[in-house]
C-alpha cells in the first residue's frame, strides 16, 4: 500500500511528463508554470488513495487524478485575475497572469480546463468526465456566489467552491474502480467531510471566513467535529482505509 | 428534409429552453445573455444538416449541436475581454463583460465551456465529447497564435481558431450518426473548406486578414476557390447533400 507521499510523487511525475495538446504551441509554458510551483496535490492524492483502497492500480487512476488537479489549477489562474481576486502572488511567486500577461492568463486557464476534459475522456466510458463536468459547474457556481453574495451564504460557497472538487477527487476514483452508484454514498460522505475540513483549516490559517465568524477557537471546534465525522465515515467503509485516514489527519494538521 | 432555416429555428428553441446547471445560480443571466443576441448559429446548423443527411433525427443531434455553439460563445465572451480584443460591443449590443462586469465575463465564459462538455457527455459514448475537447484545444491554440504571432502565420491561425469548431460541428454529427472513423475523411474535408470559406468571407466583410493581404478581389478569388472545393467535397458524399449545398452558398453569400 502506497503512502500519501508516494501518491504525491506519482502525481508530480505524471504532471511533469504530461504531453499537452501540440496545437497549444507556446501557451504550454504558461500552463506548465501554473501547474508547477509546489501545490499540495491534495485532490489528486485523494483520488489515488481512494482508488487504491478499492483495488485500482495508480496507472489507471492518474489521468482522472490529474484532470481534477488541472481543473483546480484552472480555477486558481482565473481567480487570481485582476477582475476577480487580483492576486499578484500565488505560492510565493508571481501568479500566472503577472508572469505571462493577463491575456495568456485567461486562455491558459481555458486550456487547462479543456485539457482536463481531454484527460478525463481517455477512459472508455463517459462517467469520469461527467463527474468532472458536474464538479466544475458546481465550483463555478461557488465562485459566482463568492463574487456576488453576502457572507450569510458562506456554507454554500464552501460546499460549492471547495467541496465540488473534493467530491470529484473521490467520485472519479469510484467510477474508475467501477463502484456502482448505489454503493458510492459512504465514499461521497467522506469526500464532503474532507472538503469541509480543508476549508475550515484554510480559514483558520488565513484568519478569515469561519475563523472570523466563529473565532479561532470556534473554528478549531468545527475542524475537530469534521475530523470526527470523517473518521466515522471512514469506519463505514469496507476497504483498507489506512492511507485515507493519514490524509484526513494531514489535512487537519496542515500549517500552510 | 429540413431547410437550414428550419434547423436554425430548432437550435434557437433548444438553446432557449436549455436547462443550465442549477448550482450556477444567478450566473445563468450572463450566460443566457451571451448565448442570445442573434448569432447566425452556423455551426449548430451545420451539425444538424450533416446529421440529417446521414439519417439522424435532429432530437439526437441537438445536444451536440448546442455544445459546439456553447464553445463558440465561450470563446467570444473571453475574446471580447479587455485583456484580449477589448471589444465593448458584440452583435450591436454591449458585450457580456460590459453588461455584467469583467469578473462575471470570465466565469460566465468558463461556465459556458463546462456546460458544453456536460451536454456533449449526455451521449452514451465519449466520442462527441472527445471531438469537442480536441476542437476546443485547437481553437485555443489559434487564439494563442492570434495574440502572440505575426501575420505570417495567418493560415495557421484561421485553421485553428475558426476551422477547429467547424470541424467539430461536422465531426460531432459523424459520431452521433455512428459513421466509422475510416469513412469520415470526405466529411472532414468538407468541414475544412466551409471553415476556410467562412473565414475568407469574414475577412472580406471586415476588410482585414486575407482581404488586406490579398486585396478584396484576391480574397474573392480565394472564396470562389473554396466554394469550388467545398462543392467538389459535397459531390464525393453518398448522402442527400441539398441542405449542405444551401449552407455552403449562404456562407459564401453572407453579408453580415
Amino acid at each position: 500500500m502506497r503512502s500519501a507521499d508516494d501518491h504525491r510523487r506519482l502525481v508530480e511525475s505524471y504532471l511533469d511528463e504530461l504531453a499537452l495538446t501540440p496545437e497549444l504551441g507556446g501557451l504550454e509554458a504558461a500552463m506548465r508554470y501554473a501547474l508547477g510551483g509546489g501545490g499540495k496535490r491534495i485532490r489528486p492524492v485523494l483520488c489515488l488513495a481512494t482508488g487504491e483502497a478499492l483495488g485500482c492500480p495508480p496507472e489507471t487512476l492518474l489521468p482522472a487524478a490529474a484532470a481534477v488537479e488541472l481543473v483546480h489549477t484552472f480555477s486558481l489562474v482565473h481567480d487570481d485575475l485582476p477582475a476577480l481576486d487580483d492576486d499578484a502572488m500565488r505560492r510565493g511567486r508571481a501568479s500566472t497572469h503577472v508572469q505571462f500577461g493577463e491575456a495568456l492568463g485567461v486562455i491558459a486557464g481555458d486550456a487547462l480546463l479543456a485539457e482536463a476534459f481531454r484527460l478525463a475522456l481517455t477512459y472508455p466510458t463517459p462517467s469520469v468526465a461527467r463527474e468532472l463536468a458536474a464538479a466544475t459547474l458546481g465550483m463555478i457556481g461557488g465562485q459566482y456566489l463568492d463574487l456576488t453574495e453576502q457572507d450569510e451564504d458562506e456554507a454554500a460557497v464552501h460546499r460549492l467552491k471547495t467541496g465540488s472538487l473534493f467530491g470529484a477527487a473521490i467520485g472519479c476514483a469510484l467510477w474508475v474502480a467501477e463502484v456502482p452508484e448505489r454503493k458510492q454514498q459512504p465514499w461521497r460522505a467522506l469526500a464532503c467531510e474532507i472538503g469541509l475540513l480543508f476549508q475550515i483549516v484554510d480559514d483558520i490559517l488565513d484568519g478569515d471566513g469561519l475563523a472570523e465568524s466563529h473565532g479561532l477557537d470556534g473554528a478549531r471546534l468545527l475542524a475537530d467535529a469534521a475530523v470526527d465525522r470523517a473518521e466515522a465515515a471512514l469506519a463505514e467503509l469496507t476497504a483498507d482505509i489506512s492511507v485515507l485516514a493519514e490524509i484526513v489527519s494531514s489535512v487537519a494538521a496542515r500549517t500552510s
